[in-house]
């Protein structure tokens, strides 16, 4: 496997950036978190006037031989019908990349499915037709953990090639967010009934089934001593694409968004590979996903949004993104209270 | 004064939205807060299809005379040099607008200073050269208040009549929140001390002398019988103002954004002059403010947004509104079940 070469960003630039943001015509700190991710994003780029560049969401989808353990509301069969919408455009993260002009493009990581050759917009990846079923075994073999970390990264490479410096990764898979709880409980040590949630809608028996399968198949194998290892035991295909795509899209120093919960269970094994992945990362959304919550507090980061979404797909970083435009344009835009003419403040009360 | 009559949105049309929103290739309910903003928008607008067209925001600049009392980080002179900012293009407002083609007007509402007439992007509406010092007496008169809220109507009449039917409200004024704050404390019943921030960034000497300010004004003068009377003894002529605005736009069917703490103390005096203008009005985010989340409890509204800003302009709304698209975008564009031929979930898990 690839070994990843990430720079830290370092605080080279941060205080150039600092005195740029406070002399913008508002109050000291007055577009709070816009300003940490203006930081953020100059100090990514090593520049003081960022920009966003031909922007691209991949939705990596892969089915789960866990999901013949009962643990998903819908059918597997949804997730190459779900492809089929997206290269078709009528899913959510069509609309929203429809929106902000980001680029969307659909990988098969590994769908139960033949997906003709000419799709447009699909690119094929696929490893297997779907992991094996972890209650029984690891969920595939480390050569096949492997082979998704580097072929994703060299579709990321494509992706930058082509003049993107802002990626984010999306997913689409019947059972993952088993597969990201079984994954959080092990790189978070959160005890599995704390990870679980309804995923895309159980009911209170089958989420107490959904708790039960975990637990079992970590009792029974848990004893993998590498995150490839953990992740080849319990992850996804999509999942492990979407950790070396993380880890390559920081390795050639771009913006990357990490969506929700399934996208930052990727993003814990990427870290637990490379910590300096972090410097690189966005997190967009906090997800209605239950573990969530408890996944982004064990990370120590606090997302932009929190809108009550849970659909995947990539779209809390679609819909996070023009947040990101928000914090470049009024750096680079902005007048200064010199070039206004306006004023500077005391933090005493002014007498007129 | 003009007698607003508007009309509450019904409940008419919220089951057929409700189920055109449920059929969507998505887990019930997992887009969140999108669904409730596309509920809402739908059910102004009365159809299954809404649209946002010809979007603006209009910044009402007011002076205070209640400056003089030292309660703000800045000098008044901020005040209109900010509006020339804003004309001028170089705000955070303008950066704003720009990114989300809102069309951006700056209302002079009673800005103390004369401003040249050929101002483009200027709309002329000044009451007087700022408020009377309430620490002394009424802000102002009734008369005034009730031009101010006659005239800002008309205006709002005037995008209506040019096919616009979102339209958000911003401010600039020195020293407004301190208006904000008697208001609050007025219309909410919330002590005084719970009502007060640090605004443009005051230091904790400040902060109390602020406290000090207003409740001692409070003391003197709160015996006003009618919202109307109670907005000219506290409020700016830019608040007043954004009052009228907000009325005008719900009596017209329009999609209403609204800001942060001043923009919100305008909303507690419509929302007491006619309730029904609550149908109308998205709150677009939570400022860092601090009497902001108390107002918002009190009115038992939550914001989309909580990104720690605090500038006013109407930046808040701004920075919101795609958010407002997106849910409209994914009502009108994203495929059903049926069409996309996906297989509906249960809320059991599934066996395969």
């Amino acid at each position: 496997m690839k070994k990843f070469k990430i720079n830290p960003i370092g605080t080279a630039l941060q205080k150039e950036l600092q005195h740029k943001i406070d002399q913008k015509t508002k109050p000291l700190g007055a577009l709070g978190r816009l300003e940490e991710l203006a930081l953020q994003i100059g100090s990514i780029q090593q520049t003081l006037t960022p920009a966003l560049s031909n922007p691209h969401i991949l939705v990596f989808a892969g089915d789960h031989g866990i999901a013949t353990e009962g643990v998903s509301a819908y059918p597997q069969e949804v997730t190459w019908q779900m492809v089929m919408n997206f290269i078709q455009g009528g899913a959510a993260i069509n609309v929203f990349c429809r929106q902000h002009n980001i680029t969307l493009h659909v990988v098969d990581a590994g769908v139960n499915y033949d997906f003709p050759d000419n799709l447009e917009g699909l690119i094929h990846n696929k490893v297997a037709k779907g992991t094996a079923n972890f209650a029984k075994g690891p969920a595939m073999t480390i050569a096949q953990a492997q082979q998704c970390i580097d072929s994703a990264a060299r579709i990321v490479e494509a992706m930058h090639t082509k003049g993107c410096n802002v990626i984010g990764f999306g997913e689409m898979g019947i059972a993952n967010t088993t597969a990201a709880s079984a994954l959080m409980s092990l790189f978070c040590d959160i005890p599995v009934a704390q990870c679980v949630g309804r995923g895309t809608g159980l009911s209170d028996t089958a989420l107490q089934h959904k708790v039960h399968v975990i637990t079992e198949a970590l009792k029974r194998h848990n004893k993998y001593d590498t995150p490839l290892a953990q992740l080849a035991g319990f992850g996804g295909f999509e999942i492990a694409q979407i950790t070396g795509a993380m880890l390559q899209a920081a390795e050639l120093g771009m913006v990357v968004l990490v969506d929700g919960f399934i996208a930052t269970s990727a993003y814990l094994v990427a870290q637990a590979i490379e910590p300096a992945v972090k410097d690189y990362c966005i997190f967009c959304h906090q997800s209605q996903e239950r573990g969530h919550t408890l996944m982004l507090q064990a990370l120590d980061v606090k997302p932009f949004l929190d809108l009550n979404m849970r659909l995947g797909e990539g779209t809390g970083a679609a819909v996070a993104y023009p947040l990101l435009q928000s914090a470049v344009a009024f750096l680079n835009q902005m007048a200064s209270f010199e070039s206004a003419q306006v004023s500077e403040g005391t933090q005493q009360g002014v007498k007129a």
